[in-house]
């Protein structure tokens, strides 16, 4: 059968990190399989195991990655009878390659659902292998580069139902007393701390939002004073002046920031922690009435 | 209009790190837009916020990059009033996009300087975004790749005198009693501390150069006893043998190593230290008189 | 002469690392001389100086390299009379390109062995620089460019007999009163640490091998109680349990791993230290037995 090229990049996120070979060497599969193939890393970046920052991060990029193939692996049970899955999004135009441990759940909804859905069980587009511990090198990449060479979905293994993949844990914030319990669901290098709650939610609360930081923080046992604020939303970081602001970000989320400086390290807060929004007592009042920590935004050397 | 590719290469810096999805969606967008075009990382790791160390990469690797799109990001005022531009070098062989903050004058100068700008205001070359604090996405790279695409400088926005770009700050040394004040300004991965001074600068010193580091730390606060060496200027590693080096680096400057190890780390210097280089009174003398702290040059883990 | 382009691909190692500008550099001046062809990154994080570390990182990976030129800098003697070399492998289908400082040397091996080799004098194919301290920017990188191009071997400077390159340093494990004395060779991003002992080798002493870790450290004043343990040898991580396991990688290596955790960490031990592994008095008992250090599996922040 005439095959001709169907998709001319893979987009690709993962845990190997780049301390490593790990991603060359994937890289280096792919390129021998598919040399026409144009790969764009998205990060390597996500932390090791942690599946699900890597399905945050994928949901936030996958409005924009290039149609063609998406190759996504943290995959802390490589090896394990988790299984190794291919899904067509948006009537083929788009493939994610990956674990089915809930990395792909998030960005495949937004990306309009699952179409079909395969488990990568044929062996035949694999690569033999000393070891099982490396299936980006010896299945997921080999996969990613034979659906960019044209061969279809069905020809890499069992057909699934796609209702039957892994769901991912999507954070969504919750109301408790009028106020809204969100969380911080992803620091970035700056210290940006991007929250699950965005400005129409909200809305009620008027221009200025009492916000509560860390009155339960994710460790079991941290004990601490929360901290309040009384925080007007802008849209840059310019309008915060000093200390810490409320910004719509890049995504249209509201995110904790300092204006060339960074939020986490100025709340001691990160990944997970709890954040309470409510109405401010002082909504026509000034903002950042009651700072009471240090500021410092000058950037780590 | 019928265009035709204009450009085949991007060359990309930035302080978005390579930890968070930032680079990957940039390049994810500008595919989506040119995939013919080439993306070359020069840097995603100045330091976050860091303009002058932005400028100061960039110009180091200006007469290296490709001619065709250089694109710089680091853009502490992203969404303030601060400009967006294009500006094009060597008669349009080359263009540079990025915020109008000092980032690219050094690079711009290196190039032959500025030919035609223009204020990225035309919307039509930009995305739609949920926000507005990431332009890399938004308006920097798709115009970098409609640029590639042959959509002329003209058409991205409001042409702008290029004599009133906001100038970069070139750190010059300065001449004080005989004595040449110079400074860090940059310190590599290997620890090697290149100065702001070249071999021709210090000739009149002789062979061998009286070098005093630290008797005026760019810390307000910083207190401690300068090192004063007598160095010889050599072209090498290997050539130092042990302690500290005056060696001419791979641009022409000067620069203080150590022979398979970190003269940052030996020195305790680091970015924006200041140097004072003047004659030795001991010129014919042996080199590396006076060390007077303990040197470790194995690399460290 | 009419050239037609004769590699397509230069897989590039080095200690670079990506903080600065070099890799971007070396990728531009590579660009310029020969669009045509993709630069694979595998990595840029050995460690500053580290050849030994490069030469076993190249090794792992060279089996999966595209053909072509692989690009190896780590070249702590740049600018010493230490030769620049290309040696071709496999008639031709390969050529790598770096020192002639043992970094190749294991690769070469695994590739089959030196075939043509040259010492790149020749400087009509390199660039003319201001400084002698950047060979992958001056020298190694054009000389890969120039070989993509379809310059021979033959023109780059004089040919020299390939048994006289200097070997690598392979670190092979030796036996001693019937137990089998390692090393650690690599910890990965993830902690775990390969041995340079394969599962054969250990094939005498049963399914549960004894393994000592700690009696001898490669710093020189350590001294601390080793830990001793049976592992039972797996094949994936999920298969270890809790605590240590001893797990064959996906090189066919043995790995000292922790699920999803760091073998590293939780031993104590990196690159270059002493394992011995020996037949276990309960061979037919239960792996784990002397967990005697507090098990920490969460993935650090």
């Amino acid at each position: 059968m005439l095959m001709t090229n169907k998709y001319s990049s893979i987009s690709f996120l993962s845990d190997y990190g780049t301390r490593d070979e790990f991603v060359g060497v994937v890289k280096s599969v792919i390129y021998e399989i598919a040399p026409h193939c144009r790969v764009i890393d998205l990060t390597h970046e996500i932390e090791p195991f942690d599946v699900r920052a890597g399905s945050l991060s994928l949901a936030r990029a996958v409005s924009y990655v290039a149609s063609g193939v998406v190759l996504a692996v943290v995959d802390p049970g490589v090896g394990s009878p988790r299984r190794a899955v291919a899904v067509e999004v948006a009537d083929g135009k788009g493939v994610f390659v990956g674990p089915d441990n809930g990395l792909l759940a998030m960005a495949i909804a937004l990306a309009g659902g699952a179409g079909r859905a395969v488990c990568l069980t044929n062996t035949d587009y694999h690569l033999d292998a000393p070891g099982e511990t490396f299936a980006g090198r010896d299945i997921f990449g080999p996969v990613a580069a034979h659906l960019c060479n044209g061969v279809d979905l069905s020809e890499l293994g069992e057909m699934i139902d796609p209702a039957l993949l892994l769901p991912g844990v999507v954070p969504l914030p919750r109301e408790e007393k009028g106020a809204l319990h969100g969380e911080v669901t992803w620091v970035d290098r700056f210290g940006n701390c991007q929250l699950n709650v965005g400005p129409d939610e909200v809305a009620d609360f008027g221009d200025v939002v009492r916000v509560e930081i860390g009155s339960l923080m994710s460790g079991a046992s941290a004990t601490r004073e929360p901290v309040v604020r009384a925080l007007k939303i802008v849209r840059s970081y310019d309008q915060i002046g000093s200390g810490i602001g409320l910004v719509i970000d890049s995504y249209g989320m509201l995110s904790l920031c300092v204006d060339r400086g960074s939020a986490a390290t100025e709340l001691q807060i990160g990944q997970g922690d709890l954040v309470v929004l409510s109405r401010s007592s002082d909504s026509a009042a000034q903002t950042n009435i009651s700072i009471t920590t240090a500021v410092k935004i000058s950037p780590t050397r």
